[in-house]
């Protein structure tokens, strides 16, 4: 074995060229080995084996800085840099997270997990180096899907006006997760297809040098390109042709089914292709269903159809009334005001995290004018862990104070596809709904006049403590409830508020006659969110104490649901305990 | 007068071809006049009056879409359609915005302030327009700048992939607001250059059809061109070659200083090009003072030098310490990390309306990893009215609650200083300072240490109330505590919190023990703001009433700001009189 005894770039750079494939294909199969297990980003992995493996022998990390755009393809990176037994050793497969990460090693530049960042790192990387007299060189690796998001055009925009050494490595799978889209990928197909010659190169139109690898799983072909341009003295582009799950067969055939897979059987592939979540499929189900009927219906996505259950099968379905804009959240958020603006309904579906990147077409193109749009937010929860790149949990934060938006926080399936069909059919407000976390819990049809806005539902009357919880927090509320009244012989008010963006006054201001504790629970952040609006709310009223239970303001790793929530105090039993300890305190 | 008789596109219809430079000579004449006495957009509407008849004789608005870019060009769209008053008669001159607005007229398609977005809109229009039926056009303008923000890459790529009508007129004035960055530059250079027959050309490289007019203010030319392109089947971009400030002079000779103007005397120009602000201006100083014996720091902006204090004689003096990235704020703060990961130092200067186009960089490239990057948010505060689009009012909370960044609110000039200072030279947190508002102040030289983090000022102490004013609005804490003292007697506790994106709990804590009313200060939206985290603080307290003032969660226009200080309630004497209704409550 090659790979064991590889505890950074110098132990790669001590084999002989002639045996760098036998390298890649032990990378290979512990990749395959621990994915078959764990699960992970498989596709993505496999294409780039080689690519890793000849950037490693040819630059010289950490002094050259090598930035991985999204990377979730560095697991062969990480094999390279002494972190081989998080790959081969199944009680280490936990050490290392699904990105890079500083963290972990001194050759991770930084935590990465949103696409198109590399190469305007890449020149900040390349600025500082030239005003500090280093001679080192910078190289971004982008591909995948992430040259459609707009910051990688402002990259490679302004790396084309930069004089100085800076590489950038595209990888070009023609495929992202869903298939590409964008006239980009055009222009790349007709550069594959004339070996890098055609006359349109969009990179050499931004003023970018360019040199094509027709094979880019080819370590011969990789490690000459790159040694070719390694200290080279300005931008160049080194276009790179890899397979997306090269190497495993089941991977090779349906890239968009393999991109990010659970564990699987290896010789099968069985298992790996991931469902997409309950409530993202009632969704997709849902919205085609309506379509057939509604010609003017569109559902948007940003290149990630599948967390928006739009399976192949139900993409074919929806037809020209499902619109995939590619990796580019801003421009879906545009696109959807558009549609609307053009007499359209329009539902884009996107991941809370990935909503990120486009808080201000959120702001401006939505709401300035109160845009009657709707978003499904999907993953603005805990209860799905996540590496820290991708946790949703400031979705209240960023949404819900936003001027004129409306921000739903339903709890079951009924709320959830009511406020959605509301979201969809009402004409006065830019409306997002906070898609529920958790187990998926169905209830009593919903029969909501969402248009009053704020209105929060109380479900059970009470007195002494009252308890708010929101979208899918309600459930531990409810339990909450139960054991207060258990242990007291009272009854507490328990609200659900459906409403994360604005509090219903008329019904806290009743509620402080009668309750002296109130108690909010959210699925996210508190600092910000929705507790934070009540806390104002009584902020004058000396006669109510409110605790605002949620997660703290901090950046974390995967962890464990329970712990988490023990540790933010928000099981039911804490839950009703310092409810309790407050009314008698 | 040709143009006091239009009263919308129908009217312009009637002119023939050859008495439309006399129009545009009128309309010119229009905006000057109105310009020299009011101030706005001079030289962007001043280049684009023949392109805007152009496309009103051609398309057939409203029914035909035209899509405003940024949209601070459509002076010459507003007297086209209904609003000549508001350019003619100085009695009127406040009737419209600086920007496009539906609520205005239904030729405006949306209110548009930030860049990068009409493209995508267009997509989105078009594809409405193909579900429902309709066969009218949908055209973009875009240019001055705004080619270089990602989201126009996005939706020039997604148009590139669409099979429908789609006009693109770019408008090339070769400037946006400081000369323009970026190596499409170049290539939109080549095809000026070329006649449009540049074998290189972006546009087509995106799977676009183009076509070319050399003169984008030869009214025939354009007339031509857009009759052609009417009604087409797929996309194309037609590239115009404009002159920013065509037709006056000093507008010509320095585009930069004339984008945007104050009032100027018509004969010679005179007070057109405004100073930047003096806090911007005390900035740059600074900074550039630093750099002298700093060659590692750098300033980063993001097309937008002169909000950042950065004049060109100011720029010439730093060198390649400034960094200009084009108008493409999210590659600003991925550069800006590169630059500090790289081993420099970095500020970056922005306006928090802009910012907003940046949250996730901010939320993912800087605050995952503790990027000790600095950046200097101008404009966060309700004492610059501008038209909606603009306003700041919303980075406390967009910032205040992003993990890991500290959020720094200074109220004197020494204060905000000494803030950048430390935000520079630190090593453990991303920071960003909330650059003063309102007239500027100066206090005793300030030796907070900053690393405290959250580390209230008690400025003086005191019992019953305590008056908690952030950054910009400390002045109103501190007079309203002079009033109290003077008509109750006791001295109110008074606080600078210094910080906004966390609070001071042993401070907090202890003012309870002898003020039974908090109130806060804070110049922004109050949802999510400053004030809610310490009405959560306080919200488990009875022994203490908390009052937050700030602005309600709304979109506004140009506004008086007496008024509005009074309409929220935050002029000295209402804090002073609801803290001390508060208190005998």
């Amino acid at each position: 074995m090659y790979l064991e005894a590889i505890t950074g770039p110098e132990d790669l750079k001590r084999l002989d060229r002639d045996e760098l494939p036998l390298l890649a294909a032990e990378v290979r199969a512990a990749l395959l080995q621990k994915l078959s297990r764990t699960g992970g980003h498989t596709g993505p992995n496999l294409g780039v084996v080689e690519a890793t493996i000849a950037l490693h022998y040819v630059f010289d990390s950490p002094q050259d800085r090598i930035v991985f755009d999204v990377s979730h393809q560095t697991y062969t990176h990480k094999m390279l840099t002494g972190r081989a037994e998080a790959f081969l050793d199944p009680a280490h497969y936990g050490d290392v997270t699904g990105f890079s990460s500083p963290y972990e090693s001194e050759h991770d530049v930084a935590t990465t997990g949103h696409t198109s960042t590399s190469v305007s790192w890449a020149c900040g990387l390349a600025t500082a180096r030239d005003l500090t007299g280093g001679d080192w060189n910078v190289v971004a690796f982008i591909g995948d899907g992430s040259l459609s998001g707009g910051e990688a055009f402002e990259g490679l925009d302004l790396a084309g006006s930069m004089k100085n050494n800076l590489i950038v490595v595209v990888n070009d799978n023609d495929a992202s997760i869903a298939p590409n889209v964008g006239g980009l990928y055009g222009n790349l197909a007709e550069l594959r297809a004339t070996g890098g010659r055609a006359g349109r190169n969009f990179f050499r139109d931004l003023g970018l040098d360019y040199r094509f690898v027709p094979d880019g799983n080819d370590l011969d072909a990789l490690v000459d390109a790159f040694a070719e341009v390694k200290g080279i003295d300005h931008p160049i582009v080194v276009h790179i042709v890899t397979r997306k799950g090269n190497g495993y067969g089941p991977a090779e055939r349906s890239p968009e089914a393999w991109h990010s897979t659970g564990p699987f059987d290896l010789a099968t592939g069985e298992g790996g292709p991931k469902a997409p979540p309950e409530l993202a499929t009632i969704t997709a189900r849902h919205l085609v269903a309506r379509m057939a009927s509604e010609p003017d219906l569109v559902a948007v996505t940003a290149g990630t159809p599948g967390m928006f259950g739009f399976t192949p099968e139900l993409r074919a379905q929806a037809g020209r009334q499902f619109l995939d804009v590619g990796i580019a959240e801003q421009s879906a958020v545009s696109v959807t005001a558009g549609l609307v603006r053009g007499g359209a309904k329009a539902v884009y579906g996107v991941m809370s995290t990935f909503l990120q990147r486009a808080y201000d077409q959120v702001a401006q193109d939505l709401c300035l004018d109160c845009v009657p749009a709707c978003l499904a937010v999907f993953g603005g929860t805990l209860f799905a862990p996540h590496d820290a790149t991708h946790h949703g949990f400031q979705d209240v934060p960023m949404l819900g104070n936003v001027p004129n938006l409306v921000y739903l926080a339903p709890t079951t399936v009924e709320q959830y596809l009511s406020a959605l069909d509301w979201g969809i059919d009402q004409t006065d407000y830019p409306v997002a709904i906070k898609v529920p976390g958790g187990p998926v819990r169905h209830g009593a049809p919903c029969e909501k006049d969402w248009g009053r806005l704020n209105s929060f539902e109380l479900v059970q009357d009470g007195r002494g403590i009252a308890l708010v919880g929101l979208g899918s927090m309600f459930p531990v509320a409810e339990r909450a409830a139960a054991i207060i009244e258990k242990r007291t012989g009272v009854t507490p008010a328990l609200v659900n508020p459906l409403y994360a963006s604005g509090v219903d006054g008329a019904l806290l201001g009743e509620l402080a006659g009668r309750c002296s504790v109130v108690v909010t629970l959210e699925d996210g952040i508190v600092s910000g969110g929705f507790g934070d609006k009540v806390a104002r709310f009584y902020g004058p009223d000396r006669r109510v104490a409110v605790l605002c239970r949620g997660l703290a303001k901090q950046v974390r790793e995967r962890y464990d649901v329970d712990e988490l929530l023990r540790s933010v105090r928000m099981t039911p039993e804490q839950v009703a305990d310092d409810a309790i300890a407050a009314v008698t305190s």
